[in-house]
């Protein structure tokens, strides 16, 4: 199984607060934590040729974790359109925090994605909406993050086939933050911690639940449809 | 449209609070309101005969309104059953707050229906998640309760087919507080709020909402399914 | 309320079976049967100025009917992006038929909503799946059309947030032909039947279905969401 | 991992054609293609005491995979209701084919669970709607089968959670035929095919996807929500 890690990896430029907190990238810790679940996690950023999302690379990826905020624009359309075409081939997606407004989420939803947030060092509670989900493995009944940017409803997307988080915030809002979508073949999950500019990735339950959606958006071998004209079957060549 | 309020009406016999703010009873006050709307609202109670539920008032209603909370397990099964089998057949039913726990909903539902819950005069937020459903109609962003009881995830119901609101407390909880169901013909709206110590059902836009899931659960002339033993159709006949 | 029909007219030029069948063009048989419900039903087709669809035209219009099939991608792209942005603010939108694979339909659903056909004058049997829901008002149990062109599974679109029909074909296939979508404030009918060379516009089930489809998809006056960043409230700011 | 396959074993007792077909019992026939993947597969039937199901046999079941037809009735309604529990905190649950009709499906559904039904040895296929579950894994686009028992909509169920499979019969139906549902902590998979006089349960691609779905409805070590009275949160002790 391979697992891509995408980050657009600029605040880690341009902002010392997040290089200390993330001297590897955003990608990097992500893909630490990966890495103790799977052998071959590598990551690929926004400055790389193609953005370091080739077709080999597209090709041979079976689960593509997308962080991004500040430079959603600079993802070139056709990348954008190539990386939507492999989730609809089987290729499974987590989309981690403000990446909600990359092309490709917007693309696969089909809405704005748009929704409210405020910077203000908010205390943070996920609740569990759905223990049956296999998401929510290992985890208590809520994850509480001491401070956090919030995020709060309307959140714009099409009404999630699984809801398995709805964050309280302390300012007064809510959010659907722990999302399942299924779009052709692939399955996608939409979790919202990890502003960059606190430790989130760190947090041990944090990591449990983006480990569990990796495994679970992973692609089985289900069957591949044959779309098109479909020949007359048995049933009706009598007539 | 024949619209029948049913409260257990307790609460309002043994608590001064509870009589000194609801004089007619908690149903009394809503059946006034849902007065502006149709021109049949009538109400029924626990210590009624049959609990006000005969066959002849229970064939005649459209939707019926749900408030109970103290005395569940006085509701005769077999008038439970009835109710039930009245929602599978059609009619709309709008279940309120602690009427989670009623014996109708707990049959239609199959879970549980059990939550968290806290009385500590506490703010509820109740945000829309869903604003392009019609319960939403005439009312805001979100609606601010200044004091209610809360009710606190995990909610234990199946998946509500529509998730409308999603409120927020004070003291750190979420709840999916509107959320409507379908069984069989009948359309189900839950809806949180209405603690019996709080004037909950003379704010103004609790009261649009109510009215608004009254209209929606009302049931339209769709078709009867016939079950058993089926006809060999045309198709077959040939073999 | 406004009614507007597009079509995009070009199988009623260049076919005399089509041209027999449907004089008026395919939107004139939709519109003329749905100015039974609606005083103000407009119609707009492919060949017409921004192909009718001017930002007046489309501010004004509460729910938009669709047919298209041979010349989807002679639909400007700018028109199409206009169109789904008036249904995440709210306008209806009910897809007809082939429209499956229309540039509005196939970005607000964010897949190929790609599927299996076959012209093979096959008998299609319409089964109601939820009888609760007010689309199937005044119908049976199901709609039977003597002859169209087959539409089959796998239908690449997201899961219907409601299924209300599944088609059987005689030639062995099943079709999700009757599905409702939510997107942003907008709310979406999908409805299979129609093919150009067979008179289904003129079958009084599928007329009812779609009178009623129109009818569900309209906006009530339901919040507008406000997005971005959000004041600091008052909760939070003792600290 | 522990699967149990219960079975009412009553055809098999009365009727040679059955006998013949499943000289150890539905029951039997499900375990051994089950116990290909798990080490403990049992079998228990209606005629044991207590049906098979003491408290410690399900206190220790992971899955339970259940057959009956037509000795609903005789299965005590404590067993159902604990069997029901059990599902609630987490043992997953695969119902068979006539198993729609059983206590413990339709208290979980809260519907009557009725349907269409004709024994004339229809050709069945099997289409997968959702080519991105787990549960389709190893199939191809559709599984046919020679000859089975009709089951037509509507199917008295509330909505599927995922709907996995739809049914395309001879004589003119359609059915919702492989469904998910999620109760609590438990994750359900209903099935259709099934019928005790074809040798269905023989069929290597049935035998493929009732051995997804035990593996789909195993549940994880998720969470335990706690109910009842929740203590008051910092977040609201300083007021």
């Amino acid at each position: 199984m391979n697992v891509l890690v995408w980050n657009e990896n600029r605040h880690e430029q341009e902002n010392q607060v997040v290089r200390d907190l993330y001297p590897e990238g955003i990608h990097g810790a992500i893909a630490n934590f990966l890495s103790e679940d799977h052998e071959n996690v590598k990551t690929a950023t926004l400055d790389e040729e193609e953005h370091g999302l080739t077709d080999e690379v597209l090709a041979e990826t079976d689960v593509l974790v997308w962080w991004g905020h500040m430079a959603h624009d600079e993802v070139k359309e056709e990348v954008a359109e190539k990386v939507k075409q492999r989730v609809l081939e089987g290729m499974g997606l987590v989309v981690l925090h403000s990446a909600h407004f990359s092309k490709v989420f917007k693309k696969l939803m089909g809405t704005t994605c748009d929704l409210k947030w405020r910077e203000a060092d908010e205390k943070e509670r996920l609740w569990v909406v759905d223990p049956s989900h296999p998401i929510t493995e290992g985890i208590g009944e809520y994850i509480e993050i001491e401070k956090e940017e919030m995020y709060g409803e309307h959140f714009d997307i099409p009404t999630p086939e699984e809801l398995v988080f709805v964050s309280w915030f302390e300012g007064g809002e809510v959010f659907r933050s722990g999302a399942t979508f299924r779009r052709g073949k692939g399955k996608i999950f939409y979790f919202r911690p990890g502003h960059e500019t606190y430790p989130t990735y760190y947090n041990k339950e944090v990591q449990t639940v983006i480990r569990n959606g990796v495994k679970w958006v992973k692609n089985t071998q289900t069957p591949t449809p044959v779309y098109g004209n479909a020949k007359p079957l048995e049933t009706i060549t009598t007539k």
